[in-house]
């Protein structure tokens, strides 16, 4: 039986595919290759097409065993989406809509989906836990959580059982060097860095130094994209074995700040990183880092990348070796 | 400028479409004909089709000057809702999201939504008030929930104001005599208890007598559908004078108890209505009622005919004179 990774041909997306390949799973992709990138997949079937397409869903539900589905597919850009609602409610909860349609229909009842710490909003206090309230603060993060909502639905009244993953920034690179980050455009801290590096961009933009942390910056939670991917693929195992729905934050616990990103890059790529302090930005709280305790605890996770030199390093071998990413924009 | 009805042809869509007219707008009507009755449109300008499909919604928002919208078109069956979610996030949640996309296409920016009490779920206490926590216990009222924080989004970013009315059960029919209550299935106590006295029903089933109520039956909150109109438009008047988005629960305060609704029916019709009564139903609770000192002290709403005789006066008046409804089944 295979794994149907939604999004597979994205950032998280490839490494998830990568690291179920590893470990001899088979794999079948749903990507519309918007935003994803075919060079990315080591592997794996790959059905070029979107989620609210139900033609092409049902194809894949009839050619292939699907066992469980790990679901990627959504537009991801915060700013965006408090552009064009519209676009963040199609794409995000009315696509996971039909993706659940369609494996009600070919009865699939598993589902691990990529959330997000953009479900809590601005945190009530620091690390956030899974039961804090949840009340997002932009139109990411409502879907996001309005797709979790869903599931509960369809698991209460079709069985259908989920885990949930929220957590705030996916970084680095795959150990292969083969894969990394290429988003167009680059909104993330340490892909902008590194460009930066590159002289590809004039200087690194810090938002505000006079925050009250120990050195006046942001303080952000970052995960290595494959100790996301480790993750997801933990909870396929946890819903195998019969557990039933949950929800997991994936974060580190302490965090790094924006000033602490940018020494790190300089010291492992031995380059010159020009900063630009500019104004706050509006709605940038402080701290935002969650714990992940009971992802510890329950799914036996143990981020073994959680060292900010090991992320950017690997990060940097990426973006060193592909200075243009999977190719010309 | 004229207003666009939603769900028009539907039992309160009809008295609202009904109260428009009566009040000198000019009203356009979608509705699929699916569950609404044509016979049940006493004017305005029918478009027969689907809030899913964005062709004819652009058509209709391109051929009028629509100045807000009442949106009542839904699925609104919590027991279907519990088999089939799939059909409810497709009608309530998605449709929605089309008719928003419409808007604000078209630059509509004002828009009244038949929302629900069940959004609250179990109620923390009773009356409930809108500020008391949501929490619904079926999905349809996690559909309506949905449309109402979709609907709070699509005002932050693109300025569209809403008014979301929360209510129980319409019940009565219009004083015309001309439009009444037809639903198929008919899931409603009023009509059912109707029925039983036109001898169309063997018994009306109450589901528990032991409850801790005054006469051991359930007490629920019916507000006349006419009531129900007037508070729509006050709503539209609401939104035309500037005023922000809000949610106003539509309650009768006291509510009425099954055995009550009964006794007055057979008082009203003079005819005898065999009760069967049952195990209660799991998920029942004793009392629903909702507060509407809101809604009276900013919409200015009094409900005038908020009598339990009057609304079965009123309601008996179209039954028995439309012992079919709006015709064979």
């Amino acid at each position: 039986m295979a794994i149907l990774v939604t999004g597979g041909a994205g950032y998280i997306g490839s490494h998830t595919v990568a690291e179920l390949l590893d470990r001899g799973e088979e794999v079948v992709v749903l990507d519309s290759l918007v935003t994803g990138h075919r060079e990315s997949l080591l592997g794996g079937k790959l059905y070029v097409g979107d989620l609210r397409d139900k033609e092409i869903l049902a194809k894949l539900f009839a050619e292939n065993d699907i066992e469980a589905v790990i679901h990627f597919a959504a537009s991801s850009l915060v700013g965006e989406s408090m552009k064009d609602p519209v676009k963040y409610y199609d794409n995000n909860v009315y696509g996971t809509q039909c993706l659940l349609e369609g494996m009600q229909k070919a009865g699939v009842d598993k589902i691990v989906f990529s959330s997000t710490a953009a479900t809590y909003g601005e945190p009530e206090k620091v690390p956030i836990e899974e039961t804090d309230r949840t009340q997002p603060s932009n139109v990411y993060g409502e879907t996001k959580l309005t797709m979790e909502r869903m599931m509960s639905w369809f698991d209460k009244v079709l069985g259908i059982k989920y885990v949930a993953l929220r957590y705030f920034n996916a970084a680095g690179a795959h150990a292969s060097g083969k894969i990394g980050e290429d988003h167009r455009p680059e909104s993330h801290l340490i892909p902008l860095v590194l460009q930066t590096a590159l002289k590809q961009r004039e200087s690194i933009a810090v938002f505000g130094d006079d925050y009250p942390t120990e050195d006046g910056t942001c303080i952000r939670d970052y995960i290595h994209v494959s100790d996301l991917a480790d993750a997801h693929i933990r909870a396929v195992t946890y819903l195998r074995s019969g557990s039933g729905s949950n929800v997991f934050n994936l974060g580190n616990g302490l965090g790094f700040s924006v000033k602490e990103v940018i020494e790190t890059a300089k010291e492992v790529t031995g380059l010159d990183i020009p900063v630009a302090i500019q104004e706050r930005r509006a709605g940038d709280p402080a701290v935002l880092v969650a714990s992940s305790d009971k992802a510890r605890s329950v799914l036996g996770w143990n981020p073994s990348r959680a060292d900010l030199k090991e992320i950017i390093r690997s990060a940097w071998n990426w973006h060193s070796s592909h200075p243009q990413g999977y190719g010309e924009a």
